[in-house]
């Protein structure tokens, strides 16, 4: 038996260990990867450190975490052909049965079949990419080509988040004039920042507490409005008054969400991507602009994660990010949970090939 | 100077009054009809009931109410010309500026100059068609052709904001097996109904406090649930589990909106139509399903009123309407704040040709 | 070593032959399928008869021929999971690489990594279901439930193909007043008619020169034109003189293209499914309508399957087939060579169960 | 009686002539402008050379030519309001019946009841603005705000035309990675260029006969490909092989149209503008991309024309022109006629303010 280092998820309430476990086989359809980067999340840390027996069975422990995963393919099992080792892969999480309508479409976040599987995704439910090695679906492999696979880790659910949510509101965004508001400039958000900016003519006003982030948004090209009293009428102002045509909110707490439905147009989509830890914000017809579509969105599908591999190859966006090594993995949650990463805390095994 | 009779809204928070006034002229870009029908509108009764000066200096009084109207051409302003004497017309409410984007594309309602102007609409602000005459610009006519123009009346707004509503949302409904749900079932939630049927092929379910209402949709075709307990699961148990693809809400009040959103689809659309005395609702992301889409909806375009026209003219729909003659002008808004009304409240001037 | 009975496409230019052929095994990620129904096509027959060596090489014998096939899971391959044994499932022919954009979301058809693979789909370059057993993808299933999996089978294609097209279209359909020219009512046509009557409102014109067609279409609620001379009159009448919204063509030579161009309303769709043995049409700027796309379209997807089993399961749609045992396979193809077969020929190797 | 010069069309077959005619007294519902600027258009050209009576009554002569007209409101019409006297204006062109479904959108380039009107636009068919003032329809105005009139003149067809035609091809390219081809780099051409840069992330090739054509188009960011030999491969090329997303050909002759179809991606958008002398190009099935549309388009609506000139406010498009005074403008004719205008002849009657 081969062992390897992994950050294992062993209980409920309980800080992740790292430990020597049995380097995985892929299965049938799978590919054995050698990891380049696994990033941590914030999710993560609420899943070990919130959620309770019972919340949601898909991600009951004991597993390795990891849902942001890149690597190099290492082995393929069984009937995979047509991925060459050695080349660099990026991971979509989600693993949902496959065969619904959902599935079918590359949506394996919204499985119709989700209360019959056993797992979320790669690293939430089943083994993820905070180790050595992974087995992942060969279906869930997006190719890197010769770009860097250990920054793109990040793009995994940082990169393909807010990609999902700013495709769906493109079409608010075509108009000569249009603008759009990201609220939150954590990773997510300054990746939202980017993504607009790649994709479309839009004037992007981004907003925040934190000084730092919001002179990041501004190098990606985004006007910034800082949070508190006349925030609203900043940037309603830096719309001429009409309002944004798409909001952003990474935040999605009571505060963030009214600041977004206040500075929404008419016609507009107000996309709520940030959970917000259960905060609910009073909506009604009499304060809503007209037509303002409030909704949420949830990561993405594997053919955006293929277009967010593209932007990245292309260059038109970067993740910022810190490397940890294998063993100092622990470290990158620690660090995590007290806010002291810049970017994403990305773990490199093998660090720099 | 020739007179006429005209119900008129003299002061807010003030029941109107039957009065002789100057029969119109029309002014250049304007048409006198001779009214066929003038739908009797429960704003109207918000208006002139509840509203307060200084609440919407558009709908301020002194003027002829009816924002419904039909009629025939009687004589045309100054440059209008194409128009045939006699012939019937449905008139679009709404009145913006005529020349900005919204209103360029026929959708006054959302005029960007609104602020500039003295009235909202025929009948609200301006003289509308609850007279024996009224003058409208030649842009707000849509004909009706050799169709009934009586009932066509209540078209103007209790079928161009239920159809408004439904074409937002025809992209959820295209998918077979794809279902509805009205809330509501007045006017414009019947109407709902029909439209609904006429333009796609799906499950359309219907939900009222009264059985009467229950039952004519039944007729139209709808699966009706009951209010009260079980009400939810009992219209997810139609859907087959997964929740309704659009929700139009034409009540709009805390407790509807919420059956709305809890019987509402992954990626569905909720639209909400009714007003609701200004009651809110709780929205969250933990609570709301993935992409679904909350969001209201305000009457209509001209281009829509055409299609409506045209379902009308088809005889894929058909307004409940009860008549009352001139006179009696001032009844149907008794009736309408009792609650008596079968259907719509059409004052009908010249009675039937 | 277990032996079963299966048409093979031997080689080009040459009529199939029934054969003893092994049993398949279902390989990883594969599940066998003991044959329900497996349609005959003239997409069969175009290959075998008059492709050459070097012109698809995606097709090429030697295999089984049958790409419409449905089946009862028989055994499922390492790493399938989920599958009842027994259960009646659709199978999606088109088999790509599974990995790049198209194919993660379902449209194998359009698979980037084409020219790697070694067929185009079950029954078009690797075994399909004109056998007693079939081994295909898991992933390639749709779910029939408890409905005939028989008459389904013809759906594969002759179902999906016209949907996928239709889909497409959809937006110029909900149109109050809005039409829908179908050309040519083979199966495909016929099936289009029922499609575009279960999804919309719209007036459905059929046309074709065998008078059983058009009757057929009229029972399925279309209004039908017959070919010949004022043939383009007669349609754009029951269009009222506007033409058709949408458009299309199951035959796609010279003659009926230009039906359907000549018939289309200005902001149309004309889609041409038939490929019409490779002949052209004529376009320029001046005889087409302003805005309406001429365009080709080639299957469908994954999804579209689930939705026209839907539809099926719903009892919205019906194919016409008929039936041939295992032995008379050949007389199928005989048949559908000399334009005897009434519907659409499925081969049932196991009969009725 | 006020007399003013103008560019007069008289008969068909015959070079304008430039004479002295009555100023306009705006109608009721019109305005007055005095001309700020005056473009000189191709299709004039085609009007008074080529066409022959019966071809088009709606733009027979006699009339004062000028399609693409600024100007600054000089007096009002009656009916008319909300206008500031000598405030600059952009005309929207084309002049329908105002009132059905096409001219109610604000796209009276389709009227519906064009067979019963006498025009087809200002300055084809009623007197345009090749003179020292023209009457327009206030609906036809587009306020500039303090922007250039004189430049803006040209974007009436010269950036509205290629504007629609890239409007309706935006969800083509919104993809990361997507790109366009623009054929014909005259006027209509470089524009396009610049909108699709200012709208979309996408890479745009353009490609032209004349060097400083395409120079201009790369210092608005376009690559560029030259005509001739291999041009359809070094297109592919620059594409990584995929095809062009949407082609715009501002030429529109067979060889035009075959490049760009011959060089679109599957699923693509292929947009005829030029029309091209009439000739045609040969559609097959099998020799077109899957689900690529060929379509054309013709001007635009009144509500992208506020969209261009918020393009040209916000410095995002600049039109190229050469000025001539109002005693010059035939020989503004004369140069077009020659091809040896730089950019769009513009036509100042009143010099610069």
């Amino acid at each position: 038996m081969t062992t390897m280092r992994a950050v294992r998820f062993e209980a409920y309430k309980q800080f992740p260990a790292l430990k020597d476990v049995e380097k995985p086989v892929p299965g049938p359809g799978e590919v054995l990867l050698k990891v380049a980067g696994a990033g941590a999340c914030h999710s993560d840390v609420a899943v070990y450190s919130e959620f309770e027996p019972g919340m949601n069975p898909l991600v009951d422990p004991e597993y390795t975490l990891g849902h942001e995963t890149s690597g190099w393919v290492e082995e393929l099992g069984d009937g995979v052909v047509g991925l060459e080792i050695g080349s660099a892969q990026l991971v979509y999480g989600p693993t949902g049965c496959g065969r619904c309508p959902a599935c079918s479409r590359g949506q394996d976040t919204y499985c119709q079949n989700a209360g019959a599987m056993r797992a979320a995704a790669v690293g939430l439910g089943r083994d993820g990419g905070m180790a050595e090695y992974v087995a992942v679906p060969a279906r869930n492999l997006v190719p890197l080509g010769d770009a860097d696979p250990i920054p793109a880790s990040a793009l995994a659910d940082a990169g393909l988040t807010p990609y999902h949510a700013v495709k769906l509101a493109l079409p608010k965004l075509g108009r000569p004039g249009a603008s759009a508001l990201v609220v939150g400039l954590g990773g997510l958000g300054l990746m939202a920042v980017q993504i607009i900016k790649a994709l479309t003519g839009a004037t992007v006003i981004a907003t925040d507490m934190k000084e730092e982030a919001m002179a990041q948004a501004e190098v990606y090209g985004a006007v910034t409005v800082p949070g508190g009293e006349g925030q609203v009428e900043r940037i309603r102002e830096v719309t001429g008054g009409r309002g944004v045509d798409a909001a952003f909110d990474f935040v999605g707490v009571g505060p963030t969400v009214r600041t977004a439905l206040d500075t929404a147009a008419m016609q507009s989509r107000v996309t709520i991507v940030g959970i917000g830890n259960g905060s609910t914000t009073d909506w009604s017809f009499l304060s809503t602009p007209y037509e303002a579509e409030l909704v949420s969105t949830y990561w993405g599908t594997v053919e955006e994660l293929h277009e967010v591999a593209r932007l990245y190859r292309d260059g038109k966006i970067e993740p910022l990010y810190t490397t940890y090594s294998m063993e100092d993995a622990l470290q990158a949650y620690r660090d995590l949970e007290a806010g002291k990463v810049a970017g994403r805390a990305v773990v490199v095994p093998h660090g720099r090939p």
